[in-house]
């Protein structure tokens, strides 16, 4: 397992207006000496070393730089940077993570770009962002501009939080202040059914990963599975996910508008299963973007079917990948 | 539009093991000289007033008695009645009105029971206590047994109030407690995405209900609707839907040799886009019950097309629900 490394950038202006002395951007480097390159960027709730980044599989032949999004905790959060902007956009990340790249590691091309969920709207703005830097992208999950019904479902765990009795926002906290414990419970309660799909219930497909119950999975899947996450870390992810929109850069006026400028390859994997994240929008997707391959997951693990939790998934997902990187 | 009345019941000892000295069930009779009749029970956080009855339609020629669910605030519940069980079941419900039924009103044939979502749990329930007093049933966005991811779904509104700052329990309360607001709203906001369906909220479908922005609706959806609403009456519906399930009558091991005893007709309305009461359960029953209609509603307004949001909806089901009761 690859080691994580932090690259300080100084004086960084976020677009909501805040600027901070210093911010800082948590990275893996895996496979350093090879040719090609990959950027892999987290998910919601996701870190560095449990990010599917298929560098032992499709990316083998890459060096692979893992990338963790501002308010995961590894990179500059609420929790780890007084005065942290009230609110953080994937522009923002997009913009530091092209600042390591360029200016910390001297990397100029970026052979593919990957991301599952809101690691999938990051990449859809390096797209945007910087298309001369990327030659191809893989979108996970995902899609170019959150949906009004994903919007909404992130509104209950967000209540669920905020509204609960230990919640206390970090900028009110002090060292008498005991943990959020039941907020983060009840954010994981409202968030969990959303997770996989209405089958895998059915299936009872928690059995597969080592649950004898229903409410064992629950127990671990809204308790021990937040075990390090700062409520307002959660937060400041959540919003950013549900402000995701790639138009909101301004560059077009709409939605097939700003696709239709990405003239790299792309793979679209969304799950057949996905709540939320749902295939039908990413199909959508597929048709306004010149060069597109959608392939959608066909399994029942619902969203984090993408996000490798399912070893089968994780495999197709894989070979995928390498036709997609070796057409 | 019909009055609310109040049966009693004396002595009445819940499945939980609870005696109560009196419990009140309210109900309206709507056109109660007609000769044939129908029960209509109402749903998860519905009221007498606004249950979808079909009485100005399919059922205009039935005496409609239409029946609230313990827990709902207007029949006994833990806000209205101290000492109210800590659970209340499927089977405390459709016992107490048969009581109201039988005794009450002298009514000992159902020419056809009536039930959208928790109100076809009940339905179901009447077609397995009391086989001989039901012709027919109609279960509209429901189920025989609600399923792990229902359930699962259920887990975050319950604990986004049970762990809100402002939710005191019933029996905790005095004259000073103030009334749950925040805890409501979190249960509210955490049950909104669930409501209707990813393609509602594509069309922005709120938009014919009056509101010009998804914000707008959410105001109301998960603010003013619950305007009235106990958080303990909330909860005590809830526990009922979770538990849910028809085999817990113990006359018959498991789903199919339970539904196989139905020998009366049934229509299944589910809705195609119901994200909990998924139209593919409702099929799967419909294979099981020897003598089914399955009608599937065409719409995208998810589960609460079932309940008469949509005025489309309501008029194709008032449709197959005439043609159902004329063959």
């Amino acid at each position: 397992m690859s080691e994580t490394q932090h690259y300080q950038i100084g004086n960084f202006s976020f677009q909501n207006g805040t600027t901070l002395p210093t911010v800082s951007l948590a990275y893996q480097d895996i496979n350093p000496s090879a040719e090609k390159t990959a950027l892999v960027v987290t998910c919601f709730r996701g870190r560095l070393p449990n990010t599917c980044t298929f560098a032992s599989g499709a990316l083998k032949s890459y060096r692979v730089i893992v990338v963790a999004l501002f308010g995961n905790g590894e990179s500059s959060s609420p929790s780890t940077t007084p005065g942290f902007p009230s609110t953080v956009d994937y522009p923002d990340c997009v913009r530091a993570q092209h600042q390591l790249l360029l200016d910390g590691l001297k990397i100029s091309t970026l052979d593919v770009v990957v991301g599952f969920s809101m690691g999938g709207q990051a990449t859809y703005h390096w797209t945007m962002m910087y298309p001369e830097m990327v030659k191809n992208a893989i979108i996970i999950c995902s899609s170019a501009r959150t949906s009004g019904h994903n919007r909404q479902f992130l509104e209950g765990p967000k209540a669920a939080l905020e509204n609960a009795t230990d919640y206390v926002p970090v900028a009110l906290r002090t060292s008498a202040t005991p943990a959020c414990v039941r907020g983060i419970r009840a954010f994981g309660k409202a968030y969990s059914a959303w997770l996989t799909s209405a089958d895998w219930f059915d299936q009872q497909l928690y059995t597969s990963l080592g649950f004898n119950s229903q409410s064992a999975w629950d127990e671990t899947t809204t308790g021990a599975n937040y075990n390090g996450w700062d409520a307002d870390d959660l937060l400041a992810m959540l919003g950013m996910w549900q402000r995701g929109d790639i138009t909101a850069l301004g560059k077009e006026p709409n939605l097939e508008a700003s696709l239709v400028r990405i003239n790299i390859p792309v793979l679209l994997m969304p799950c057949q299963s996905d709540q939320y994240f749902r295939w039908e929008a990413s199909e959508k997707e597929s048709k306004m973007i010149l060069n597109a391959t959608f392939k959608p997951i066909p399994s029942v693990w619902g969203h984090i079917g993408g996000a490798g939790a399912c070893k089968e998934d994780t495999q197709w997902m894989d070979n995928e990948i390498s036709q997609f990187l070796s057409r």
